[in-house]
């Protein structure tokens, strides 16, 4: 094997994107496959670091290109101190988050456009996952889910803004559809369970992990 | 005056920006201009969250991108929050380092190529200085000239990293000679007072400043 196998996950806040990775991280287990679970903005000290400039409510001065530049940064350590080293290692790589994340957010939903992949080409240096699946919720059913209580900057936002998110992770799907998987996040956690486990056996089966 | 004066100044660790930039705050009390005083990495609250993460020397193991990235970040902030406005009220403003530190030292010191002047245009969004002042020493003067004690992450480098440095701001000066001015910086501190002193002047000039 040359290379490991990377998988993300994306979908709008409040799709059930936790309990997924979750389900993953027991059938992992269960396979005894040698994986690192990971996430976007963090994963590494310095990452995790950014991660809290940008979280920060206190900075809520924060330029758009700012915070495109930050979650660029963040990944570019993510990649080069743990993705990177972990794929080479022939692991299993589940990111929470990734690249996808960024253009759907401030691409799509900031309406920062095409800067943002550019950017991100640089944070990335071509290390993109093998098989990212989107969970799909309506943004309205999305914030029902979202837990009271505090809430950080990104996920107070209004709903229009979730509504750009969504449509820009679908564009994504459409221009990747080898790589970005749809999944619908309506039916039961169960059934979502199932579904996803189905397109990550087929990465797994392809890369030659199971038979 | 459709827009202010941006001023930025240059060069290697220990050529006596800092006295220079002194000089410039007493000259421009005695011309009573509207000025701003500024400097890189920082500038603002956000940007010094970011610089801090970037001098810390806990984070060795940063990668050279993600300080790219980290520098055009805080970078961005500044110019969204505190040069663009200034400019925009017809101030003067003077900025220890700006996009010429980051494409000299990543750029040229650690051998990244173009790509850190790339990723600065989407952090400067063309906001570029009117007139830089390049004050030019030898590397092996700079070095005596930097206290002894703790030394920041960059100041501890070598001295072949520094040599790049340099001729990487030499070949800036080359590429771009109406804005980039070279001063020598091994004369006595008011001798290169009174040569900055000059081109000062003519910038001021040239936007009705002064007559």
């Amino acid at each position: 094997m040359e290379r490991g196998l990377f998988i993300s996950l994306e979908g709008p806040d409040g799709s059930g994107k936790s309990t997924q990775i979750e389900f993953l991280k027991t059938y992992f287990e269960e396979l005894g496959l040698p994986c690192v679970f990971t996430r976007e903005p963090g994963g590494t000290p310095i990452s995790e670091k950014i991660r809290a400039i940008i979280l920060d409510k206190e900075n809520s001065e924060m330029d758009d290109m700012t915070e495109a530049l930050l979650y660029a940064a963040s990944r570019a350590q993510h990649v080069a101190e743990k993705i990177r080293p972990a794929l080479s290692e022939g692991k299993i790589v589940i990111c929470d988050r990734y690249v996808d994340s960024s253009i759907a957010y401030q691409g799509y939903g900031r309406q920062m456009g095409s800067q943002v992949a550019e950017i991100n080409a640089y944070a990335t240096m071509g290390c993109m996952p093998d098989l990212t699946i989107l969970i799909e919720v309506d943004p309205r059913v999305g914030k029902k889910r979202i837990a009271a209580g505090e809430r950080d900057r990104l996920e107070s936002e209004r709903i229009r803004f979730h509504d750009r998110v969504l449509s820009g992770y679908r564009k994504l799907a459409e221009e990747d559809p080898d790589r970005v998987i749809p999944v619908d996040g309506t039916g039961s956690r169960e059934e979502i369970r199932d579904t996803i486990r189905g397109y990550v056996d087929a990465a797994l089966r392809a890369k030659g992990y199971i038979e």
